[in-house]
């Protein structure tokens, strides 16, 4: 079985952007603002967009399961305020819980979070709550940086973000360290914010010792764990010179790299430097990179292929595909089993 | 002949340290500034700073040269006014001037700038001028953040950035994009901040068309260019559907990578994601990250090593050691030629 833990709704029907322009306009204007009775989508078009799109390409690349959660990019929990997030992502998940009981086999869902900058973050814990006991859900996006790229909140490993952390170790599900749009012109959101966000990320738990307190806290880095594999030595370099323990003590009990990334050199340096325990599948599908890369002739974003090429054992393939997921996501492990797989 | 590329002067006498605090001690109260005729240090006191450390250790690993700028955490563009980073860059420089000139076979100059946020950058053309000119500097590190961690500038493709890149042009040197220290505490400075900017830089090059302005511009992206050659299918990707032309024509016939890579695999990715023509030697010797890899019992730092044990042709490795070098740096090949190199 192959799951892949890292997949948006970017696909959505166009009502949902729709939606959340009129509720963009309406800011300031509260008499305005879109009621979300007000977005209707029916079972038909979200189909649709399903089976045209992942679905197919999971059916072609050979992937049975896609963790799905809310079109990243669209997060964007700089815009308005917590209200304004809340609307949103009450519905955007919702979009991803439909999604899960359309097609029960092949989706199950992730949540966004109704984060805002500077607002508590126990304001999210409701919406946390409605997605892990009414919709099933089993991995929540978790953005460090809401203000889309100007970093205003304090380090991930700051007492800020205890409640949430709490929340999670209560409903033991990790959490997906993921950033939305940037509104700062420096910073590309794919290119730069994306993969900025994974390196801080990491070097902000370096810099901390969150694990300590959590110690049965899981936390997923995306795109295949930023620059840190990449510059592994820097980092254990680093953590030697802040007095920390081993990485493999410090950091690699708690996080989890995914394989967001788009060529086989880049794999090859991630499962030669991480752990084998500590990689999950993932794709990231129909999202940053959708082009075919003309030195292979396939998609980017067909990690799978990059995985197969890999010199590993059938356990250690295992490992990446399904055995991870089915650690660092008990709940997802239980509803397989509930459902026989 | 080996150059290391990549050094900064991370051990100058406390006595710079010291002026620089009283510099910032005195700011918003001119009075108490200190003259930079106060700062006293001996040529000895240079001579010993340098032979015990960066000289002692370029001997033990056999490096020939090293391009040398002020601390790069040290610049710290975002305090103060343009005044104060006009009176720091000058007196860093000059530091650097005088190891060049005491130890003119192992050391050759790179120049900091008196950047300062929001201030233009025409404003840093004369100490560029004094550097090259009367100093005899090959390269110049150009900070595109000066705000230290906030990203307050325009992308390095913006108009902005001009002045400073037809001086560089009419000179024939290139420069190093490097940022200073974070002030922003989501950024530990030499674990996220410096290599979040190099990944920052590089997609701003992708996003833009910099080079058909500037076809002879080049720019080197240290720390082995950030999360750049990892993701390089990202980012090829993402040239794709930008409507860019493939990177290799984009950005290599611009942009050189350094070898500041602290491990194996991560110069293993490098050297071969991209071209040996692109990668330039650097240690970035007793800065970030001084400790000694227990996988290895050798310094994180000792970057040639890492070099030593690929698998190129005496060729290629002529490239990254020294070819490279002259070719990028055409005043440092002018130079070494004087002294009969």
């Amino acid at each position: 079985m192959i799951i892949d833990i890292h997949g948006h709704y970017t696909t959505a029907p166009q009502a949902l952007a729709d939606w959340r322009n009129r509720q963009i306009a309406s800011l300031g204007n509260p008499a305005e603002t879109p009621k979300p009775s007000e977005l209707k989508i029916s079972d038909d078009e979200i189909r649709e967009t399903i089976e045209k799109n992942q679905l197919r390409l999971m059916k072609e690349r050979g992937i049975d399961l896609t963790i799905f959660s809310p079109r990243a990019s669209f997060m964007a929990h700089h815009i308005g305020d917590f209200e304004t997030s809340a609307a949103w992502s009450a519905l955007c998940n919702e979009m991803c819980y439909r999604v899960s009981q359309l097609f029960p086999d092949h989706f199950i869902g992730a949540a966004m979070l109704p984060q805002s900058p500077g607002v508590d973050v126990e304001t999210c814990i409701p919406e946390l709550e409605k997605c892990v006991e009414e919709y099933g859900f089993v991995n929540v996006n978790l953005n460090p940086d809401p203000s889309g790229g100007h970093w205003t909140s304090p380090p991930l490993t700051d007492r800020y973000w205890y409640p949430i952390y709490e929340k999670l170790v209560e409903y033991d599900i990790p959490a997906m360290v993921h950033v939305s749009t940037s509104c700062n012109p420096s910073f590309h959101t794919t290119g730069a914010h994306y993969i900025n966000a994974d390196t801080t990320a990491v070097m902000q738990l370096i810099e901390g010792d969150l694990f300590k307190d959590f110690p049965e806290l899981k936390l997923i880095i995306p795109h295949g764990g930023g620059a840190a594999p990449y510059h592994w030595g820097r980092y254990r370099g680093l953590a030697q010179e802040l007095k920390k323990p081993l990485l493999s003590e410090h950091l690699l009990k708690n996080i989890y790299f995914d394989t967001c990334v788009y060529h086989q050199p880049g794999i090859n340096l991630l499962t030669e430097v991480i752990p084998v325990e500590n990689v999950l599948f993932a794709s990231e599908m129909i999202g940053a990179v959708r082009g075919i890369d003309p030195e292979t002739g396939h998609y980017y974003d067909d990690t799978k292929r990059y995985i197969e090429a890999l010199d590993l054992t059938p356990e250690e393939k295992y490992k990446i595909y399904e055995g991870n997921a089915r650690r660092v996501f008990p709940r997802l492990d239980a509803a397989l089993k509930e459902q026989g797989r």
